[in-house]
């Protein structure tokens, strides 16, 4: 049978913190609002202790959300949980995530500390947070290098404290497939109560390998993937979203499935590429301008003849408009309601008109609109207006 | 004991087939002598039936390499092997790579032909070239979807037909990691003279799973992997030369080792990203302007008390420069010299007056000259000056 796999997107958190992507509130809303749309399970929408400004957006997140758990960052520490809970006081569904390192470098290096205290700290971190009546989530930092045995143990005893869901970040890219697949087979093996939580897996890019880790992670045992919008996220990335979404849709032996609504994938990656000012290389999988560009002779004789000889998605299927139809300033409503559709929203009459405004406004700055501006122009519609 | 991976590159014929991508025959050549300096053991300069200046720059590669195999690419058509064999004239070590479809979706749909006589227009493809008095690669076009044990069939057929080294791409980037390291093992094992020829491996990034796919297909018996620089290629790209590279090199329990200089990573990969007009984005793994960089406020402490908290390669080893004088057209040449010797290149009198006037030219029409702009420079650099 096909198993449930919770997509828990961290574009508004771990995305966010890259330089020069960071986000008004309003920007957040309008993201947060888009990715529900697109069926994710959970928005992990800021760190709240961490400004003034982080601590706002969770709060507007978390009163736009219908179903979508609103999760909140912290450490293992009480002003931490403390902020997030107040952060979170109305989300439908809350959940905050706490943790703390698990690897001997973090414990000695980073915290000055032992594996018994740390240990200690995180399990009173989530009997706290479970306090507070939202879900909770452990992270226990840099999984992917700590000791196994050590890592088991800290699992058991956050799963006996309460903890929903853990979550074992590979922090620094440094893990390969097969080790990492292993590291999650070993908790379900090893750990008592691990039927009482889900598995969360959080990989990094570093070496090229972060959605390759996701889905060995998915195979072995994990139930939740952490995942970003175009794969940002520090350093060379998180996990991309379209990545683990269009592999567990493509290999349907895989057993996994998610809420996801793949044609809605190209729309919101533009619209986080142009409000994060992220661009997204031409070559980057299913979102990228070249992901379904056929160049070669070869290649472009070979699709002619049969789509399927080079194409393993069809682009119409992660919602790639097709059109020859360009945006400029010199375009009327008719135009900007069909390239708007193509994207997979439908405006009209009073919507319409505000959203023409705001298209010629920007229209006059540049030459051509591409599908990033208008998505932006879509996400900072008023949500009254389009709900 | 270690087993030494041959790194195949093929930034100058499937990385430059991309959109916007095209070099000149000059700017090959100037890509060509630093994969070289880089330390890969073959560069696939063109595929010489496809266009006249792609026949010349395979003749002027050609010329300038001294050690490393120059390989032309061919259907299996013997005006393709004629002409190819004819491009690789001046080679030191010459590769002719011909190959047809394998799988059938590509028999039927692209050849409209049969196994029967896909296999053996392949034999007579390597046969045929072999007489060139070249090495003779065999590639086995979609063998991630082929059927196994017809792919084993044709594989031992070219193999005893005299190719030495058989190419299994997943051209359609379809395969996951644990299926593709199983096709390479199952030919391993299937296929009775395999031990005389070199397997090697190509792979696309569809689904992000290209360097994924490379480092488990090189775990069950590959000692070849294809590869570009920034991962660029036909539609999402190709395996990353500098993720198989440092992944390798991280993970020393893999035993395996290639010849790559890891410290001149960074340089060819502004080259490269520069020529072709290609931005490689700000989170790709190794290469990407926020690779090595801690945004958070967590990260950026933890990185403090120790780098290997969140550092698991140190960016100098991959030759990212740190320094803080910004060339513009108010620099002079000391500035230029120290730069240029951040990325690995030393110039000095007529040589440093030569490449002084041209940054100056460039400079004076950019406000900031960028590494990738410093390294166009140098690549165009006179190789008799250089040399």
């Amino acid at each position: 049978m096909s198993k449930q796999i919770q997509i828990f997107d961290t574009t508004l958190r771990d995305g966010e913190q890259v330089p020069g992507c960071q986000l008004t509130t309003k920007e957040k809303v309008a993201i947060a609002r888009e990715l529900e749309a697109l069926g994710v399970d959970v928005i992990e929408a800021g760190f709240p202790i961490s400004s003034p400004g982080d601590f706002q957006s969770v709060v507007e997140v978390s009163k736009v959300l219908k179903e979508t758990v609103v999760c909140a960052l912290t450490r293992a520490k009480k002003e931490d949980i403390d902020c997030a809970a107040e952060a979170l006081r109305y989300a439908n569904r809350g959940r905050i995530h706490t943790g703390i390192g698990s690897s001997d470098v973090h414990i000695k290096n980073k915290f000055f500390s032992s594996r018994e205290q740390v240990l200690e700290q995180g399990v009173w971190a989530v009997a706290y947070a479970k306090e507070k009546g939202h879900e909770v989530e452990f992270y226990a930092e840099d999984a992917g290098r700590a000791d196994l045995a050590f890592l088991a143990e800290m699992i058991e005893a956050v799963i006996a404290a309460g903890a929903d869901v853990v979550n074992i970040p590979d922090t620094t890219g440094y893990c390969l497939p097969d080790a990492f697949g292993k590291r999650i087979q070993y908790l379900t093996e090893h750990v008592s109560n691990i039927h009482n939580a889900v598995i969360s897996i959080h990989c990094h890019n570093d070496l090229g390998m972060a959605t390759a880790n996701t889905i060995s992670g998915l195979c072995h045992g994990a139930r939740q993937a952490e995942v970003t919008i175009n794969g940002i996220g520090e350093r060379a990335g998180n996990t991309s979203l379209e990545e683990v979404a269009m592999i567990l849709d493509t290999h349907s032996n895989l057993n996994c499935h998610t809420n996801i609504k793949p044609e809605k994938i190209y729309a919101i990656s533009k619209l986080v590429s142009g409000m994060m000012r992220m661009p997204v290389q031409p070559n980057k999988a299913i979102v990228g301008s070249n992901a379904f560009a056929h160049s070669s002779g070869i290649h472009q004789d070979g699709f002619l003849k049969h789509a399927e000889n080079y194409e393993i998605i069809n682009p119409a299927k992660v919602g790639v408009p097709s059109s020859s139809i360009v945006l400029t300033a010199r375009s009327g409503r008719a135009a900007l309601k069909h390239r708007t559709a193509l994207l997979g929203y439908q405006f009209d009459g009073e919507e319409l008109n505000l959203l023409y405004e705001n298209f010629l406004t920007i229209a006059d700055q540049k030459k051509i609109i591409a599908d990033e501006d208008l998505m932006m122009l879509v996400g900072l519609m008023p949500a009254l207006v389009r709900s």
